[in-house]
């Protein structure tokens, strides 16, 4: 398996992106993306838990997973979340609009929606923005860079990934595109990842490997805590390439591949938070069980004291083990050993002394916490807490 | 019932307070409080549930209830947490001084810290602090003023509250003293608050009337998420009074006091959050189970997002629904009606349209949210965040 430099979403053969700005973003920039399979392809997807399940996500989870999806429209400026039942009539509005473009059924149409929440998506501009993108419609990376962008909100950078691998022979490969920023939270699949490949994965075996890589990347992010009504993955398989996966050992090569694209595009998540300055990484070991890890994980990525911390490049190590002492994993206090970068700070219980203040001076700082409780462990990523992000969501306005 | 002008722990009959600046506070203000109840009295407690409780918790967790208890001493500058075994002796060594000051037992002397976390008890200057705020012991409400200064850190102002009220015709008060401001979530029992009674309370009684108050006072208030290490409500009777509270009516009179005094406490805490410019109150009803109540208030108290949104006055009220919905309470999104003080802007699963700004101009806010599920309710306290809270924890330094 090797990464494709600048890869994206139609690195994988068999797809074709489009793009507009139709006015939905304040902001004017690109707003709408397609992404299209020509040939109808594998679909699986995974969606927020968030009980105000935006109109798009209860949509998309209905016809996912499917063998034979033609496209996911997507639009930014709008989340179409808590909008009652003009939301839903937006959808098939919006689902109808691309699915007479490609001359398709309205089932092979997913949908996703990014952005203000209770405010009616503006139809007339969609429907333009769709036409329009429809025409754009190109296999080409710069249509990709261009859909990259119009699925951002208060990101800072358009996120993709794409990798080469092969099964016996056969060349295949795997791209994807993501947006974040904010309302990131684990217990979910977050923003917005679309994933693409020209192998052909079974949709039962394509759902499966999706929820499992979802649970180690995208579920193991946080910015601030907020499990969005607008979380999805959804990955597409054309299988144009000559590679199909089917169990064993290509099944297990397939999601190699998968998931360093998803953690790839995670991580681009995490490093930028609203605001964020530092990508945070936190690894806890010697947990009794997985969910002891996580649990302690994910306790320390969202404390907001600790984010505080660190975007103050103040090495207030006390907030990691409140963090984890609150978190309800089980561990005694005098088993725990803590490193900050290289420099371990607490060791058996007891403070060692040592100052880790030159290991918070990069864009980057490792966390290590041992439980000392078992053989268990588990990773997350996440970004400090800056005056920015407040500045941000005191006037959200993408 | 009435509440008392400028009441305080002395409010009480049979409490003498003194404080002292001993230095450990950076910011050289007053930072040892020594609470007195001279005849010994009941004595409950509820602590933090972190697992890195710090030494002092541990202690005063281990003498807990009891009926005859002298002394609270505290600090603050200093946490006395993730210390290890010299944090155990720190505790000890204070208790002693204690003891020998007031030449009583060391199992009658509880002992509260907060303050910085691994950072070891600087002894020698508690040692003085605790032998000056001896001397300085007095029924005045002067002494107690100096004492509320001397339990805070980031708090702005100092925090107390007293009534009296009566039973069968016998006079009896209660007073209490609080501090709060970071690392301020449910689960627990706030960061420190103290509370006397001149009534007399058997211990049992005593500490589940603390207990049953602390889960809707001290439990229901949000600053940052994070469970300190240090959480810790100690109630004390020196039965000064003739008011004795036994079952029945008497204790029910006993704790509406009680309550009204630590609910006072609490939302002073709440108000008083760091960098807090709104008091926030989440009231949520309509909800199937209390605890369903309880998740949905907690989840919309503990949102970053809305508490940005509400510090920019922006009615960004998808915020509060998208916090509901991951919150685990059980409901249908079509049933749900949203009050932005007195404004509706989501009713029966549908935007109203209404514009709420002109609800979050002022220093309070009342969000009323009724999930349309059953009859329980809940209500929260919380504080919006500004970038004052990011600017105070990337360097604290108390």
């Amino acid at each position: 398996m090797e990464r494709i430099e600048d890869g994206s979403v139609v690195s994988a053969a068999g797809f074709k992106v489009g793009s507009a700005a139709c006015g939905i973003r304040r902001s004017r920039g690109p707003d709408v993306a397609l992404i299209v399979c020509e040939g109808g392809g594998a679909a699986a997807g995974v969606f927020t838990t968030n009980r105000f399940a935006a109109a798009p996500v209860r949509w998309s989870r209905r016809i996912l997973p499917t063998d034979d999806l033609r496209a996911v429209v997507a639009n930014s400026g709008n989340a179409n979340a808590c909008t009652g039942p003009g939301g839903e009539n937006a959808v098939r509005n919006t689902v109808a609009g691309v699915a007479s473009l490609l001359g398709c059924d309205l089932q092979q149409v997913a949908v996703c929606s990014t952005g203000h929440i209770g405010v009616p998506l503006p139809m007339e501009k969609l429907e333009a923005g769709i036409e329009e993108a429809g025409r754009a419609l190109s296999p080409d990376q710069e249509a990709a860079r261009q859909a990259e962008r119009a699925i951002l909100t208060t990101d800072t950078t358009a996120k993709a990934c794409a990798v080469r691998s092969q099964l016996e022979g056969d060349a295949f490969h795997v791209g994807g595109m993501a947006k974040g920023a904010g309302m990131i939270s684990p217990h979910m699949a977050t923003m917005l990842a679309f994933v693409t490949t020209d192998a052909w994965v079974p949709p039962p075996l394509l759902q499966s490997a999706v929820e499992k890589c979802t649970d180690v990347t995208f579920n193991a992010i946080a910015v601030d805590g907020d499990t969005s009504t607008n979380d999805s993955v959804i990955a597409l398989a054309s299988g144009a390439s000559d590679a199909v996966v089917t169990r064993g050992k290509a099944l297990q090569r397939f999601s190699e591949a998968l998931r360093f694209v998803m953690q790839d595009l995670a991580i681009r998540i995490a490093r930028d938070g609203e605001g964020a300055t530092k990508l945070i990484t936190v690894k806890v070991s010697g947990a009794q069980t997985a969910g002891d890890a996580r649990k302690a994980a994910r306790a320390v990525s969202e404390s907001l004291l600790l984010k505080c911390a660190i975007y103050g490049e103040d090495p207030n190590w006390g907030r990691i083990l409140c963090a984890a002492g609150y978190s309800g994993a089980d561990f005694r206090p005098q088993d725990v050993t803590l490193r900050i970068g290289g420099v371990q700070v607490f060791s058996d219980g007891t403070p060692t002394g040592a100052d880790a203040s030159a290991e918070l001076g990069g864009d980057t700082v490792e966390l290590s916490l041992d439980l000392g409780a078992g053989d268990e462990s588990a990773t997350m990523w996440t970004c400090d807490l800056s005056k920015e992000y407040v500045d941000i969501n005191a006037g959200y306005d993408v």
